[in-house]
């Protein structure tokens, strides 16, 4: 049976403040340039969301999208949209709101809501010039 | 010698209506929603289509773009373009035209007649916020 | 007073038919061509819905986008979307569907629901490579 | 002598929270709702600067992007990337930091800096389904 | 009778240099920049074609957009597609090939072929950062 | 450790004949068709760089996208825009300067420079149609 992956998008948009607590000012400024803002910065983010695997005959689907979009709206978009990652966001608590790590909290959400459907990748948008990648590696 | 992807993307438009004949009436309204319209509806495709391998010292191509773009007019395009998908397309008769059968579908085409370019992924969006994947696995 | 105009994008997906009743096929045929197809074929739209005013000192909006929202997910969206525009659409009723008298009924839908705030324009994308606009002329 | 428009667009990226001192935390929940989050929330924007004129036949240029680039980059984006419009922004100072407001403000910052080069329309982007538009008016 | 306008965008792709034959190289050097590189750059181009009328109650058509792409291409895509602006398009023989000028041009020639089409608007993309827009003026 | 992979976009323009200097004029024609011009024709690349690795506890990064942009203009973008691929490009010194071998040549400059971080993917628009990827492989 063949395999094939299905992807969603889902947007959000967000504040936050990219700096390690632990670091003095002058670190966290050479470190994180403007990111480091202590009145916040924000961006308006999407989310790709892929699942993989065999297509079911009786509906032609790898899985439903509307059951992807109504998990993904409620774990990931009702708790980040309109929201400040640093202080608003449970599963972002104690980590540096960096692309890469909101990315790893999206999967560790995801994964477990989406089963039995296999999470594959997920591809998170920050600005139009970078996004970053996981896939559960 | 390193091996590259190239990818040349087509679009077409077309109505569907997705839904199983063989499940009732309130079954197919449970699984696709409003995507089961007995009136049909319909959605702008593209369609991202790679070949991979060496590229050829001569040319500086895998393979000529030109030949991906004629066999992928002649045998997707025309085929698709403005169509039903449920009614008019030989290649999808007797399938739920779901994004996923539609891309397994064009991959029954497609490879055969780019050969010996080897297909290496179809990408086929059905909407800005979703698509699916498929590599020949 | 400055007069600012605030554009809210809605997207929905239809199928339809291009053709006249009263022209024979043939003619249909040489006027219509693809989109022609009595099977139909479809598209996914944008809408970009423009309110023009002066903007209120209180809240710093021309108008609520919210309420556009609102006001164009229930006249317009609820109404084409999943839907066949030659026979669901009550607003379409013996018209022709094309982009330019689509963009006209959602004018006379859209304007009187978004009074007192005073719709500008309508700008009605059909695919990436083509869009009409109406501002009410 | 022909009048032609000619637009670059510039992007930055900010937080802020949209609401009115003014009024009560309960005014301000049900007019501007997820937007009043007090934690801030933040967006990337993009701003379409369309400057008009008769076109030099010695450079075939109405204006030289690169002086208007130059321009809105020192007076706009250096003033609000990785800023918050609440806090960080001088000329948004005693403002509600709504996309009408900030496109006015833009307005008044950059028309005398451009001069003696016309500028004939602001498009300010809040999200991709969501902008305003200033004309001078 | 309401005025609608409707839109279809050709692309192309051409290189040029932007230079002045009868200023100093330095004089070139200092108002050209980058663009002023005696061995040519180049530039994918997208060209927006806004024609204006009546709704034609037989069609529902302002004017029949398969004309105005025949009439595009024939016209300017056959002209400028691949080609280098200042040496091989005879349209833009002896002018400085702006993006200004490059739309004036395609007005040029592209109202006449289009009457008794009313052509509104010509909006010509340089760069995703960049363009122009003419309307007749 | 998981291994995330982070993607920066930089983008330039530039002028190519595609041909072989090797090949007859007719043999280069029927090869290369329009992209043989002999005056040159160009595009707007996008170039999307992934780097891939463990993300840096201290930081949140895996790598520091501001160095991989600095590196990116100043070994890429700086040789590239608006310049003639053919002429004026050392690292494409001697190279058919296809999509395919200008993707491997970046490669071949990137991956040292951008070393400890590891480069895990390219991927370069030349049009808005068509794009090449290479992984190293």
């Amino acid at each position: 049976m063949p395999i094939v992956s299905i992807t969603r998008i889902v947007k959000f948009n967000a504040a936050h403040r990219v700096y390690n607590p632990s670091f003095s000012d002058e670190e966290n400024k050479r470190l994180f340039g403007k990111c480091n803002n202590p009145n916040w910065h924000g961006h308006n983010y999407a989310l790709e969301i892929t699942v993989e695997g065999e297509v079911d005959p009786g509906t032609g689907f790898v899985v439903n999208l509307a059951d992807v979009k109504r998990i993904a709206e409620r774990e990931i978009v009702d708790a980040v949209d309109h929201k400040n990652l640093n202080l608003d966001v449970p599963f972002m608590s104690g980590t540096i709101p960096s692309t890469e790590n909101l990315v790893l909290a999206c999967w560790r959400v995801l994964a477990p809501q989406l089963a039995p459907a296999r999470l594959a990748k997920l591809k998170l948008w920050e600005t139009d010039n970078q996004y970053v990648e996981y896939d559960g590696r």
